[in-house]
């Protein structure tokens, strides 16, 4: 049996124990709600402050320049790229996920012009294929998707020479199930299609090689595990080696190569801002810039080891419980192929979330009937796992006891 | 003569004298550029501060509703349709003008399947033109534009039955000059075509009446005349009368009938939520709030006589001034066929906004030769306008005396 106390010693020794002073956290909750809104850096108020009373209210105009405004998306895109393995020049910081979608499949397309088929799956997070939609629609009728079921199903039986590109989530945002990114990567390249990464679940708390295993694009959020900010701007990432060649439909003049010259036709910069469109969010903006100064501070490397050990540790902790015969484990029991998340199914889920969220403990619910409940590495405890699945057995055994009740008043009447 | 008294006077009487009072405005300068960002609520810094702790440190995930962040695109429209003459449901603020206009040239384009130009104008902002270019490379080569030219010529000559839409800025960006919205509007639905007014540079300080008028989609920014801080949303209208029947590609979640039920398939929502796409940059959202309470205060056609006020006596004064034999002034001195600003070519105009600049006094120069000061009646008041041309005065004799110089030096060696 593992015991609060076996909790408390793995706190005293976590490498990572000193990140977790570098946020606000509600007083007395336990936040595993991180996966869906990352929580507040310690730096980032004071930082946001003196964008609003500086930069805005004293600089105003000058701060495109003085401020350096114009060049966030490259400057925090090559920083971000630390974290998910790419080398300067081919991320920028921009947009919200759902736009730099459609630039990725578009630029995607046009690469692949012989080629109509897009692959995705049903289990992508649904504005990854709602824009899937959006961008088939204008390209006419010759185009379609494929969409990978949720069982079982290979995705290498779907990719073949008509795939222009493949786009999913590196991991599932209800199971916290991990594609190999690299398998797939190589079975699309073999297929001869482009792979489009959304890495919304996974930047900032699983560490990838995108330079490495060859992706082309990707996209994601940083309000998430990258801790920005509420709805703080996307980011994409372009390999290199496509920039040159490839265009994209939202062409504004973020994305031209004279800006401020005011031609009256777009003449693409080089370089991966010419993913850009328009003038971007810079308040927003600035809480990426905080939220990475955070990611200085330890190794994304270590993030991942804590993050298996947080959720595995939740696991066990259920396994140990009796809670284990009523709920569904939906998460990969291997650390190897799970996220930052581990969620249960469990049909009257709705209600036991809402009782653990009375008690300070915030997960959430998702339909129709996913506990989902995430880990942040970068601010939770070993201690606040234990008492999160305390939560869960208090809230599940009182809510089993109400079915139950229900159901005999169900029988007697 | 104008006389610095006679501005003291009228700002004694100014009904607008008071809003002033509700922005943060740098001190010793006089600033003309509100144009191209608009000065800081006073207001802007506590709330936002507020955003940030409180909704986002504090009540994180719950803010989305708890803080109605979801809403604020719709909400923080309606209260914007109030200075443009927009019934609520027809405003969503989100994304970038850019990427707003984007949706409203493909709503209008689906609308209208078998017309295949788009009108529009060299004087256009430069991201009008190069989206028009982005949204037409994706519809196949049968698509083309027809832009009107910068002197004399008549839109009407432009407006066929080929035209699927208008797309114009009603305030021309370099020279301030207004188009006739009502007219073109009716020119363009004789024709059967289309019509989208781009509202950069007069939302805030142009009243307008898009429904009256019957426009059909509008976008503009928020971060000039409106003030709601660098890069804050942009917003997009869309008469109620179009919102059913049209789509857009941007099909993100945002837009969806049932964004929580996560639904594979998209299915726009009813009403003008289906022209969202990702989630909004919330802090930059919470700017716009903060700039709209400000516009609670006064009514927006006081905001508009005291900008004509105020750009007429610039103008009057710079005519008044020997200065006026060497500048052209590009903006027409009609009250109304003018916007908030006033420009004057003169071809070394960029050495004379730099050397104001340097005397505090804030204008922009766009090239090749334009010399650009904008009025925001905010928080600007008639003595600013006086020392202004003081500024523009010293430093265009200094200039003129060094071209003076430069020649007979040339003429002499």
């Amino acid at each position: 049996m593992i015991t609060r106390n076996d909790c408390e010693k793995m706190d005293a020794t976590d490498p990572m124990a000193a990140v977790r002073d570098l946020f606000t956290l509600p007083e007395g909750e336990i936040y595993l709600d991180g996966n869906s809104l990352g929580a507040l850096p310690k730096a980032a108020p004071a930082r946001i402050a003196k964008a609003v009373e500086q930069e805005w209210g004293v600089d105003l105009i000058r701060s495109w320049g003085k401020a350096e405004w114009f060049t966030m998306p490259e400057r925090l895109g090559d920083r971000l790229g630390r974290l998910i393995g790419a080398a300067e020049g081919q991320i920028v910081v921009c947009d919200s996920t759902s736009i730099n979608i459609y630039k990725a499949l578009h630029a995607a397309m046009a690469a692949r012009p012989d080629r109509k088929v897009i692959v995705s799956e049903t289990a992508s997070f649904p504005t990854d294929l709602y824009m899937i939609e959006g961008a088939l629609a204008g390209q006419g009728k010759a185009y379609s998707s494929r969409l990978l079921g949720r069982d079982g199903d290979d995705i290498a039986e779907l990719i073949d020479g008509d795939v222009a590109a493949v786009l999913l989530s590196n991991v599932d945002y209800k199971t916290g199930a991990l594609h190999d990114m690299e398998r797939i990567t190589k079975l699309a390249h073999d297929a001869g299609a482009m792979v489009i990464w959304d890495l919304c679940h996974s930047a900032g708390v699983i560490p990838m090689e995108l330079d490495r295993i060859g992706a082309d694009f990707a996209v994601g959020c940083t309000y998430k595990y990258l801790n920005a900010g509420p709805g703080a701007p996307a980011f994409i990432y372009v390999a290199t080696r496509h920039q040159e060649g490839t265009t994209q439909p939202l062409s504004g003049w973020w994305g031209h190569a004279a800006p401020f010259a005011f031609e009256t036709g777009y003449r693409p910069t080089s370089g991966i801002r010419r993913f850009l469109c328009g003038t971007q969010p810079i308040l927003s903006m600035t809480g990426v810039e905080t939220a990475l100064d955070v990611f200085d501070t330890f190794d994304i490397k270590d993030a991942r080891t804590k993050s298996q050990k947080l959720t595995g540790l939740f696991m066990d902790l259920v396994a140990q419980s009796e809670i284990c015969n009523v709920l569904r484990p939906i998460s990969p029991r291997e650390d190897a192929i799970r996220g930052s998340q581990v969620s249960y199914a469990f049909k009257n889920g709705y209600p036991v979330v809402k009782a653990m969220i009375e008690k300070g403990v915030v997960g959430d619910f998702r339909a129709p009937d996913v506990m989902r409940f995430g880990f942040a590495p970068c601010y939770l405890r070993y201690v606040d796992v234990f008492d999160a699945v305390a939560a869960l057995e208090d809230a599940l055994t009182r809510e089993v006891w109400n079915i139950a009740k229900y159901c005999e008043m169900e029988a007697v009447t």
